[in-house]
This record gives C-alpha cells, structure tokens and sequence, in this order.
C-alpha cells in the first residue's frame, strides 16, 4: 500500500497560497452547513512520528469556527481510563450532533501501541480490528461522518525532521508525550500497519492516505479530503451505511415463544426466603471483596414490567453491597444533551470502572422495549439496535466485563393486583401513575417486544435470566443466587487461569 | 471540643433492634419528600480512622432508595483532579436537586493531609478554611441541605480496633487506599482537627460530632441527627441561610456610570492591524508553549453587547493557540441537568486544567446580565451571584489561574448597522435572529446590568477588561494585546519566585 504512494508529492508556495483562501471558506460554510443539519463529523489524524499531524491540525482549525469543534489529544490514557476497556475513552469522545471531533492520533496508535509490548514483529489480533470495524460501524450508521487521514513521510524524511527537531526547536517537545513511548521504528511497524489500515478501511469510515514530505502538499490534501467527504455526503452520494437487513423479527409465528412457557407459579415460603436472603446478603459481600480485588467489573441490568418488583429486587441487592465500589443507575427518558449522541453513548460513560459493580435499573435495552412500542424511534433505528447491543456486550464480555440481564416476568393479573394495591395504599401511591394504566394497555405489543429482545439478544456471552416474578421472594432470591453464581464462576475462571483483566490498558 | 464528648456511650443491642426499623421508615420517606420538593442533600462523614465510616454509611443506604443517592468515596485525586483545585472534584460532585450525595470522606480530610507535609504540628491557612467556608455557603445558600458528620472514637478504641482488624478481618482494606496515607496519628492532629471544625462549624453547614466507639450508638445518633435535619428544613425551622444584602447595587444614581465614558471612537489603520496582528499570534503562541510547561491554567472570557464581534475576536485568538491545549467553550441556555446544580457548576466542569486555556465564549455572568434582565431567575438569586461570582474568581486566582475577562462594547448605532449588514449579506444571515432585535430593544436595561455587573466584580484579583469595539481592528489587538501581557506578567511571576502552582495537588 505505501509503497504506490510517494510522500515526495509537493505544491509550491504560490500554489498554496492560491488554494488555501478558497478551501478555508468552503470548510466553514460546510461546518455550519452540517451544524445546521445536525449531522456529527469525526476526524481521526494518525501518520508517522513527526509526520506533521499537529501543525496540520492547527491549520484546518484556523478555518473552523472554534464553537463548533474539539481536538482529543490521545495521550496516554488517564486513571479512569486505564480502568475501562481500550475503546471506552474514545466512546465517550465521539462528536454529538452538528459537532466536529477531530482526534489527534486515536484507537489506531492505541491498539498498535497496546499490541506490540515484546514483540519485535507486532501481530494485531483479527478481534481487535472487529472491534474498531464494529465501533465506526455504529457511529456511522446512527449519521456520523467518519473520516479517517494518515500522513505519510518518508524514512528519510523522517530521520531529517528528528535531527532539526532536537537541534533548533525544542519547543516542539510540547507536541509530544514524553512519558508515552511513540510508536515502533519506520520499518518495525509498516507491515501491522498496512495491513490495520488496509482491514479498517470500509466504506463507512474510509482511509486516506495523504503525502506528507511537503507541508504545503499536505494541507491542501487533507483540506480537499475532508471538502469532498462533507460534499459526497450532503450530496447523498457516498455509499449509504446501512445495517444489514434482518429478516428473522416480529411476526414470524413459527418462532417458540418464551414468555408463555414462564412458569409463573413458582413461589418461596417466608421463612425459606428469610433463611437463603440473609445467606446470600452475606455471600455477596464476601463476593465483592474478591471482585474488587481481582478488578472485575460488573454489569447487573434490570428489564420488566411495570410492578414486577424492580425497584425492591434493586434495593435488596444494593443493601447487600459496598456502596464505595457499587452503584445504581437508574435510566429514565435521555436528556437534550444526550440524545445528540449515539444511543449507546450515555451507558457507555456510566459503565463501571474495574472492581467495580453498576446496577442499571432499565438499561440500553430502552431502545427495543418503550422506544419501539411507543415510536419514540424510527423502526429501521430500533431493528438494528439488537444487533448493535450484541455487538457491544460481546465487546464488553471479552473486555473482562460480567454482564448479567435479568428480565422480571409477572402475568397481567398480578400486575392488576399491584397497581390496586398502590393505589390505595398511601405508602405506595407514589408508585404509580397515569403512564403505568397507559403502558398496561399496550400489554400484548410490549409483550411481542420482549419475545424479540429475549429471541435476538441472548446470546452465548450475554445470555437474559428470566424471572418468575408473580412471588416476590421466589424473585429476589433467584436473582441473588444468580448473581453469586456468576460472581463464583467468574472468580473460579479468573483464578485458574491466572489471567490478568484483558481490559487492562497499558499506561 | 472532643474532650467533652465521651466516645463510649452506648445502646443495648434490644434498644437498637427497637429504634432501627422505625429510623430507616422515616429516612426513607424523608428521602422521597426531599425528591419530589427537588432539594439537594449533600452529607458528609468524617472521622478517626476506623472509627466506622463504612459501616455506618452502609446502614444509612441500606435505609436509602438507591435510585436516590450516591455514594462518593474520597481516594487519592486522579490525574484530574490533581490539576486542578483541591476543592474542584468536590464541587463537580455535589448532589443535583433532589438528589443525595454522600461523601465517604470530603475536602476535609484532602485539607489535612494537604496541609501536613513535613510539618509535625499542622497548621491550617485561615484562606483554606474560608474557601471551605464558601463553598458550603454557595451551595447552602442554594438550597442545599449539608450535614457533616464526625465519628469519634477513643484513642484506646482506636488501638483495638487497629490491633483486631490485622488479626483477623484482612479483607477490611478493602476499605482503605492503601496507597494514600490516612490522617496523622491521633495526638498529632487533634488541636488541628478542633481548630477545622470549630471554624466551619456554621448555621448552614453544622458539624455533628458523634460518639462512636459503640455502634449501635453510632448508627442511632447519626440517623437522628440527620433526620432531624432534615425536618427541620422541611419545617423551615433551621436557620435560613441568606447572603448579606446587597446595599449598593441598581438605582445607585450617585455612581459614575463606566459605560458613557468609555471612548469608542478609538480606531486602527488596517495596515497596523495586519502588522500587529502578525506580532500578536506569533507571540501568543511562544507563550501559550511557556504557560503549558509551567502547569498554569489560563480562563479567558468574553461577554459583549451582540455584534459587538465577540465571535470574531475569539475565533482569531483560538487560530493563534494550539488546539492540543485549548478549547472554546460556548455557553448556550443550560441543558435540564445542568439546571439541576448550582448555576456554577457546568461551569466548573468546564475549567481548564494545569497549562490548558479555556475561552468561555458568554460565561457565568449570563446569571447578571440576561438572566437578570429577561427576568430568567429571581431578584434575590442574581442579587447574590455578585459575590458567589467575585468568591470562586478569588479562589480560582488564588488557585494559579490566570482569567482574563473582556467586556467587548460598542455603541447602538454600531449595532444597529452591524444588524442591518447581517440582514442583507447572504454569508452573515445565519449570524441574525428575532432574539437579537429583542434584545436590543432592551439596551438600557441591559446597559444598567453591565454597569452593576462592572462595578461589583471588577476585583483587585479578577479585573474587567472594557475593549471599545466600534472598530474591530482596534478591538481585536487590544484583546490580544491584554492576553499577551497577562501571560508574560504571570511567567514574569512565575520565573522570579520559582513557586509552584498552588493548585498542585498531592497525590
């Protein structure tokens, strides 16, 4: 790939001063074009060392309008981050709507820095590019416009730019993270990086390539190809990202429905309840310790219908946990500023750090559920959702995450029974509202929901545990005793193995 | 103080099987009043080491909807907060209305330990204990309800305990950070720690120093304690904490007006400008290279009649710095969940880090200027905004900051042709909207909330900068020209005593 290309590509002065003025405006009209449009554009800078990505981004900036866009330094990675998964910290930097994001070296360095530790001749496993793949998939599927530059020098080149550096200027030092080793030597690293860019250049987030031995060359370069990706894009006339269509979804009557087989009679006497709660408040926090120590984290997320026993199940678990190094995120409708994001944007900043355990009282799975039944979203966008969960949770699960997804199963009479029961207890009429009677009569079309959601995102590295609610204590003691047994089992593989949090980031 | 509490009363184990059922009812009633009335709760515990601080705030939550609350455990500062402020990670922290936040540890225990450093008999700086002071008054003059706890035990009960948990429950470290050293030993720090809470002991923020060396006792006392608190607020029994009137502001016809004399005829020949225009980037960005080695963080703000060219100017100064350590943030209307803070809070999340420059395109003093005028927020919450505003300026320059805040003024008649201009050049229609011909019916009402907002917090710290902006030539070099010297003045500084940044943090 880099060979066809030759970094000695130029334009002389006069050039450059004949271009820059026009391809400064036009990029400011198209910022506001696609601020007005609501659309997010991404820009990732990545190039060789000293290839110019700093003063090129300076001098794309100078044409944007300051309110309109951020530069994300890639530093190394902070506390926080090291604590969450590679990809978590650029996740919750993407752009919001009408926004510009540009990143000053990104995933990319990442993963090639994350991968080379003792290894002369760096391997990228396929997993990680599927990971970058999937990530840029989604974003540019919700709108994002993604655009991918790597400048390009030449060996010499290089080796002439580090000798100047260190004679006249070494104010350029400023530029670079002297704690964070930069990446492996010119010709060390050409192989892995052809072929990381070669994989990840797909047609929603496409690469380009840009010669870089000559400034001017290079700017007008990186200009036009941003001029002409908002262009094509406004225009409708790049490939469309779409998600692969899915055939096997609502109304397929051949389908085995779950719900109907949940055996709703399953009942706890107290005293039985009493006797295992208290056994189980005990374990678990036994449990925890052992969490924190061996930095798992973990996800515990709550599905169900209204009066199923969320609320308490939550409160019994949570009573039972450290609140140091546990929470509950309780999820109600996204607010201005997070519905400029990707759906997915707001639980990714909340998922806990390692060692530590976020229960979601309602979760992402909002999308299928409540958005679908009640068209607060369009159905191509919730369709794709199940795929885009999987795909995120598979991430999350390989990263070291223990998911756990319970959904609360109870009968329209039950349900009845305790909405009566709320209202006339003082105790409890806060409990309910108009919404709760308005979403009961939909009952069958969320019901045609949650055998979707159950069918399509039960997979083998996330898998849903139903709940047989009708009995309050047969509940709550189920999801207890499935927690342990999720906690142990992942404490029993993390022992034997020995195996340190895959998600662990290098400093 | 502490020699008059007798750390050993107690309760039977039968007392506190009685009490604890009927405590934790009425905590968690509480807990929904103060939700559904929208008033914050902020509770913080501190105390001697292993006094119980875990435990006890793990019987508080186990009272708690968990939906409400949140937990914050006070460990070392992360890469972060350690450049910031040492009161900032707190402040971003504070509960949203109707919620409560509980700090397992707080700015007291990071102002110990902050202040012992190679000392044997620690001495707090009266400023740290103001600074404390004022920032539990901002949030308690808000509406915030602070509750401070101390759990003392007896030096002997302090040796057991100590003696006993290496014996036999090793898995309590889990509760401790075992790379930030605790408080000093107990002698040590105690004339210090009486000094502490005596001085911050006030009607809005009380101290309650609870006896803990039985716990049933404790956990009693401090459900109690909080209780009552929080019923006498619901009462409005408690001392109402109000800010000092505000004597001399609005009406004050004997002031000399600053606006009128200010001259606008001041001008600059284009050739000038270009020329030290040139001057002006070049120098910016040697010092912005300085600023960023020296840790120092820069906070440059703009408020300006509209079309008084703030856009304009910023844009220019941000084209002068380096994107990698600058950002421009614009403030719009805040978002709902910045509602739900204190007015200053997004605004502390925004603050730069050591060697980073924010520039707040509009600021905080939207609160005095068009919240005040568009009748946005009541009399008395602008009223005392001058002083919460002159306070966390004062603590932020004290801090190391450098702010520079611009006042960009120009006379009707510019701005009316300013308007006229925008109405009918297709590129610069985007700029003009129904608000701004509001707005400008409204010019001397706003002029009065100028000339207040001039007036009350042009501080010897924080001063004003009026830029006469009929010409943009002439405003936009001075702007440059101000930053310029405040940068060189505080490298000057900098250089001659050798400090460090005050703001510094230890680990």
């Amino acid at each position: 790939m880099f060979e066809t290309i030759d970094p000695d590509r130029s334009l002389s002065k006069e050039e450059y001063d004949r271009e820059i003025p026009g391809l400064r405006e036009r990029i400011g009209v198209l910022q506001r074009e696609f601020r007005d449009k609501n659309i997010p554009v991404l820009i990732v800078f990545e190039g060789w060392r000293v290839s110019g990505i700093s003063s090129t981004i300076n001098q794309l900036t100078y044409a944007l309008d300051p309110r309109g866009y951020r530069v994300h330094f890639t530093q190394r990675p902070d506390d926080t981050s090291r604590m969450h998964p590679l990809l978590w910290r650029f996740w919750v930097r993407t752009p919001a709507r009408g926004h510009t994001a540009i990143f000053d070296r990104s995933w990319y360095t990442d993963t090639l820095l994350e991968m080379r530790d003792g290894d002369r001749k760096p391997a990228i496993p396929a997993q990680a590019i599927d990971d970058i793949i999937n990530m840029e998939h989604l974003l540019a599927v919700d709108g994002t416009v993604i655009i991918k530059i790597f400048l390009h020098i030449s060996k010499k080149e290089q080796k002439k730019r580090l000798k100047k550096i260190r004679e006249v200027r070494p104010e350029i030092i400023f530029a670079e993270d002297r704690k964070r080793k930069g990446l492996p030597e010119y010709d060390t690293v050409l192989p892995t990086l052809e072929h990381l860019i070669s994989t990840t250049d797909t047609p929603g987030a496409p690469w380009t390539i840009i010669e870089a031995n000559d400034r001017h060359f290079t700017v007008v370069r990186v200009f036009n190809t941003i001029i002409r990706r908002l262009e094509e894009t406004l225009a409708g006339s790049h490939t469309t990202v779409v998600s692969s269509p899915d055939a096997e979804i609502t109304g397929d009557d051949t389908r085995t429905l779950i719900l109907p087989s949940v055996d709703l009679t399953k009942t706890l006497p107290e005293d039985e309840y009493q006797h295992r709660f208290e056994a189980c408040e005990r374990r678990l926090h036994e449990l925890q310790y052992s969490i924190h120590s061996k930095k798992i984290p973990v996800i515990i997320l709550f599905e169900g219908w209204d009066a199923a026993g969320k609320g308490g199940a939550i409160i019994r678990l949570d009573r039972a946990l450290n609140p140091r190094c546990s929470v509950v995120e309780p999820i109600a409708a996204p607010d201005p500023h997070e519905k400029a994001h990707h759906y997915l944007w707001r639980f990714v900043k909340m998922l806990p750090k390692q060692g530590n355990i976020t229960i979601f009282d309602r979760s992402w799975y909002g999308r299928v559920l409540v958005e679908r039944v009640e068209g607060f979203c369009p159905e191509q966008v919730w369709r794709r959702a199940y795929d885009e969960i999987n795909v995120m949770e598979d991430y999350l699960v390989r990263s070291g995450y223990i998911l756990l997804k319970f959904w609360l199963h109870i009968d329209p009479e039950t349900q009845l029974k305790r909405f009566e029961e709320r209202e006339t207890d003082p105790l409890k009429t806060y409990k309910i509202t108009e919404d709760d009677w308005r979403n009961r009569e939909k009952w069958p079309l969320y019901a045609m929901a949650v055998e979707d959601m159950l069918h399509k995102t039960s997979t083998p590295s996330a898998s849903w545990t139903i709940v047989e609610s009708n009995d309050k204590y047969y509940s709550r003691i189920k999801i207890m005793e499935t927690v342990i047994a999720a906690l142990e089992s992942a404490l029993a593989k993390n022992g034997k193995t020995g195996k340190k949090n895959v998600s662990a980031q290098k400093k």
